[in-house]
């Protein structure tokens, strides 16, 4: 397994400094589409990230002012319209890995979305776990626009629980731009801040939650995905077995030495 | 099967313009309440419309300023007093019948709200899929008030997916009128309108969704159902199949020759 | 079993008055913590609701202008370091019992946060059924910052619920005080007073929920937690056998022939 740190990756671009890697989706002239080759990486960098031992935190980002305008028209809509249905069923089953990827890597992920989220874009926001944004964000669940149905890579699922069943289901049938404010009253963004503060927002947000107890956050997360369709009361029960397990780290030991001293804990993930 | 287009509607009014129905409750003197009757038609209207092919969308609307003022007191709950168990049984097992039915169908229905929805109004506007009102609407879920629980015909179950566990609740503990301010804040509502503006405003709204993918809207439409209760791997599994379908049709290919004839798609729903 | 209004609490304050019990924590020097014995002191206080008679709602409530700081660093934390796996468990498994307890029994309640609920005590605010806040109200679930992880007691089941599945991660992930305006926006909590009027409105609540039908205002509770992960036409069902059967109470009854008489209803709850 190659660390991300050493990780080349050809599609989009990959930095890692310290607990952050920071994936920039980088083709800024079409507002930074999808293609077959960047899903297929990016759904390998997140599973790579199940072993990654140096990488904390996950920022996603674009660049020139947008995040992701969605499955490339030309490299991919046009080449689906020649495909067979397993080779239809090959690219949704591949799609579909990749926010499956994202929400199985045991780092939080961080969007940071400026501009044009589209298609797939409003898809790797949403499966995000966090979201940040500028005031010109504009959030597009456009399937319907090209055709398709709603239900994208999870979107039927997920989108609900972010922002209410009726609001999913509005942007859902009318493809319609989510703008910065709705996102952020509707729960979809955490917060907005200026474009060009946005990289800088994200990073701090990044230190933040990997100063944090890591084994702890990874916890967190694959908990808040395990119990998405549990009943009530086995939720609990499979808290009360995760959070035991998170008790024999040191870093609750970290926390409670620290406290007894006066200071701030310093977690080591362990 | 009758097409809706034929269909004689006895006690809602039903209007079928091109790819819209529209349901109109329509006992104004009584703020539209609902009978054994009306529940019976409006339950047959939305199951006749799995196999309806010209029209794809709904509008239930009330009249005279009002929606719906739920189950009549005098044609409903005093007959339900002298019933048996059997009897009770079949009132609930009917009344539960009409949300299977709206929730099954292939077409997303609009509640365009005005005035009073309560009880069975307010279930009836929770269970479309889209919600317009007025200013002046008001929404209570005020089973508490005849001396019932909150779970009436799924509200225990779909209102909190709308507009939160907390606020559900205290709507189903108390009763009280949610008002049109809290319902747009909260999300239940999708806008509002004037009233004199309503009707026109719900008809923009069905006709922009009609001239969607109707195959794909119906898919929409089910997944939001189906993916109710699964997990997140599971729903993402779900809507690659569904989506992979969708990418068979017709409108799929009509929505990318528009766009690189640089024209607006025109969907046809196959 | 003993009645609640003869129940002698040790290790909190409880008040019968009516229908209402009123639950304090009540060491307000030190913001009112749990400890060992006050976490199984309030299990066993709702556990023993299950088959009271007089008590149609709860108030849980803290003293000294703050709610709960959860677990008391040097009763539980330093203890808690000591132990082993299995020891681990037990506590975990209590904690677990108390979230519960809470939500299995059939009143209503009602959390009345002032100041701080941090930890565990944020816990309790989110475990109940409605909540009311002041101003300076502060809600942290800051296992994080103890080097845990953010599902505990239920946590990452319930909160997204009630606040959004995007808000619910940040609060957990971070461990940052939510506070009462956001708390307020967000849908958790259901209103806000001044302190000095906390206790009186959720008194006033507190009656007007007792006031209404306590039979149906436990199957609206226990409808409410069985749906939580139900498909919707389980819960249409489930509800259709629940509803039948509140309407073969004298409640049902009593509402009609207090309209026909047109008075309020007085209800008895049988």
């Amino acid at each position: 397994m190659i660390p991300l740190a050493e990780y080349r990756a050809e599609h989009v671009r990959l930095a890692v400094e310290g607990p952050v890697a920071t994936i920039t989706l980088n083709r800024p002239e079409r507002k930074n589409p999808l293609t077959f080759d960047s899903y297929a990486e990016l759904g390998a960098l997140f599973r790579a990230a199940a072993r990654e031992e140096q990488v904390k935190v996950f920022v996603i980002a674009g660049s020139g002012g947008n995040f992701c305008s969605g499955g490339d028209v030309h490299e991919i809509i046009g080449p689906l319209l020649e495909r067979d249905t397993k080779g239809l069923m090959q690219f949704t089953a591949m799609t579909g890995e990749l926010v499956k990827a994202m929400r199985a890597c045991p780092q939080p992920i961080i969007a940071a979305v400026d501009g044009v989220a589209a298609g797939a874009g409003a898809i790797l926001a949403m499966s995000a776990d966090l979201r940040l944004a500028t005031p010109r964000a504009k959030v597009a669940f456009l399937f319907n626009r090209v055709g398709l149905a709603g239900c994208d890579m999870g979107a039927c699922a997920i989108l609900p629980r972010i922002i209410g069943q009726g609001r999913a289901s509005e942007l859902l049938y009318l493809g319609r731009s989510m703008g910065a404010d709705e996102g952020l009253a509707w729960g979809f963004f955490n917060a907005l801040h200026a474009p060009e503060e946005l990289d800088a927002k994200a990073a701090a947000l990044a230190g933040e939650i990997a100063a944090g107890p890591s084994f702890g956050h990874a916890m967190t997360k694959r908990m808040l995905q395990m119990e998405w369709a549990m009943s009530v009361e086995q939720a609990i029960e499979a808290e009360a077995v995760a959070q035991a397990l998170c008790m024999t780290t040191q870093d609750f030991r970290r926390a409670y030495e620290a406290f007894a001293a006066k200071q701030r804990p310093v977690f080591k993930g362990d």
